[in-house]
């Protein structure tokens, strides 16, 4: 397995990933015109945990883990995965989202939730379906795609244990 | 209309009820040993703007609003409402709720988002449909409450415009 968690220093090649996707604003609800800055406090800083898949030295795809809400929701997380264009279609996602389930488990948290999966990306709800992630919710055209206009969002979710 | 805008000096009179709420962790996603700088942060600091409802020169309840998702999610907002125990049963969170819709409308989003209602605060889900939010999402489990354990929590939303 390729994936190991990020030094701060990843963050040079992180940012490639991360502007890419957020200035294309089909997936995540991050500013089009989000800055080098703000990417580092919400995918490093802000999340609990952050990993990279690595290969031969190259940073392909990275992932944040966080509780989603603390207190009365502090057992269910949020995660949010990136991949590189360059390596797309290769099941890094799969990978990642895998290993981010058993990194959620040893963290203690019973259930993982995504709040915010445009309608529109079908292949990640197709891959999320796949990997246990049920749809329990879904938002009103409350994604607005660039070219698409206003789609819906679904949150998906899994419980993790038995 | 009693309700209007913050000041920085109205957290000492906010933070008795964000307390009371917060520590008896039945109804909001915050930790129950919360501390006062932390809540200072979440209430005050992290959203775009906080409101108080005040009667001779008391503050009785409070609410924020704040950008859900950034990006292609920020016509939505979220909101939360905070009612001291004191002054229950008399309304002021169905004001709060209705002033808050006002202030969405005038910072030009579309929609209105909660996303960690639990189910067993029956009296608020029932409020917010008397409101106009439709339950859009149950997650299972997500709530962990003192004394009734894991229940369901709900994404409510409403459309705001035409």
């Amino acid at each position: 397995m390729n994936i190991r968690e990020a030094t701060a220093d990843d963050f040079e090649k992180i940012w490639p990933i991360f502007y890419e996707i957020a200035s294309a604003g089909e997936t995540y609800g991050y500013r089009r015109d989000v800055t080098k800055e703000e990417a580092r406090h919400l995918w490093m800083e802000y999340p609990r945990k952050t990993f990279v898949f690595e290969e031969n030295g190259k940073i392909l795809g990275t992932y944040y883990i966080k509780t989603n809400n603390e207190g009365p929701g502090s057992h269910v997380c949020n995660c949010g995965y990136m991949v590189s264009s360059a390596a797309r279609g290769r099941g890094l996602a799969t990978s990642m989202c895998q290993h981010s389930q058993q990194i959620a488990l040893e963290l203690n948290y019973k259930a993982m939730q995504f709040n915010f999966v445009a309608a529109s990306n079908e292949g990640a709800v197709r891959l999320w379906n796949k990997l246990g992630f049920e749809t329990v919710g879904t938002l009103p055209k409350a994604f607005h795609h660039p070219s698409l206009g206003y789609v819906d969002a679904y949150v998906m979710y899994k419980w993790l244990t038995d």
